[in-house]
């Protein structure tokens, strides 16, 4: 199977700016960025996303973002992050490399983020709830 | 100072849908939720966001993320999931106790997701890398 880009930004054979590095994640400049300073921390190994990655390399991740949120706030004097991924095409994952964005926000009301889409009634709330904890392994 | 709303849910002062609990973490049903089976996932204890939250808790609120987002999923019937998590108000941060949103996806273009804003020229891409690096300590 072909590298994804990403894969190829962690072997070092497309470009990209890179803001951090450590063992197992490497954190550099979106190509596409929705706002000034968005980020994007990978594993640099070829995990898919949160349905296959194990808890020891995510914990790896978060460590990292957890270390440089702060840097990509202040950078663009932001005063907050987004901290958001997509896991599946159906969420609109297009690179099939597990990735977090870091988007820094300085005003609320910039944009409307999260529009309400199936909203359930109150009633069904607790149906959904049971699902979910059947589904637990 | 006053308990924030999901204290209270640790506490068990006001009800929720639970679907999930650990010795460090919480995951409940939104009451407010974007999709059906939208769940967000608090450590126990009351860290504001990812510029407070040490790495040890936060790698337990991942775990709980991991283990239960292919629950979420499957529960609902969807096919993916945002993880999306707001950190401060200038990012749309409401309640003052850091969590995660596990948010269920059937199809990509249900809603426009992430609308552009300020998006920098490719010139300045390479200064806001360099500005981040500066940033981290």
């Amino acid at each position: 199977m072909e590298d994804t880009v990403f894969m190829k930004i962690v072997k070092r054979e497309i470009p990209a700016d890179i803001v951090y590095e450590d063992a197992q994640t490497l954190a550099f400049l979106d190509i596409k960025p929705i706002a000034l300073g968005h980020t994007l921390v990978i594993p640099k190994k070829p995990f898919e996303n949160i349905f296959d990655i194990d808890d020891e390399t995510l914990s790896a991740i978060m460590r990292t973002v957890r270390k440089i949120s702060p840097a990509v706030r202040d950078a663009v004097g932001a005063h907050g992050v987004h901290i958001n991924s997509n896991h599946g095409e159906a969420a609109g994952q297009v690179v099939h490399h597990l990735h977090f964005h870091i988007i820094p926000r300085h005003a609320r009301n910039e944009f409307e983020f999260w529009p309400e889409t199936d909203c359930p009634t109150p009633t069904s709330a607790s149906e959904i709830a049971e699902k979910i904890r059947e589904k637990i392994v």
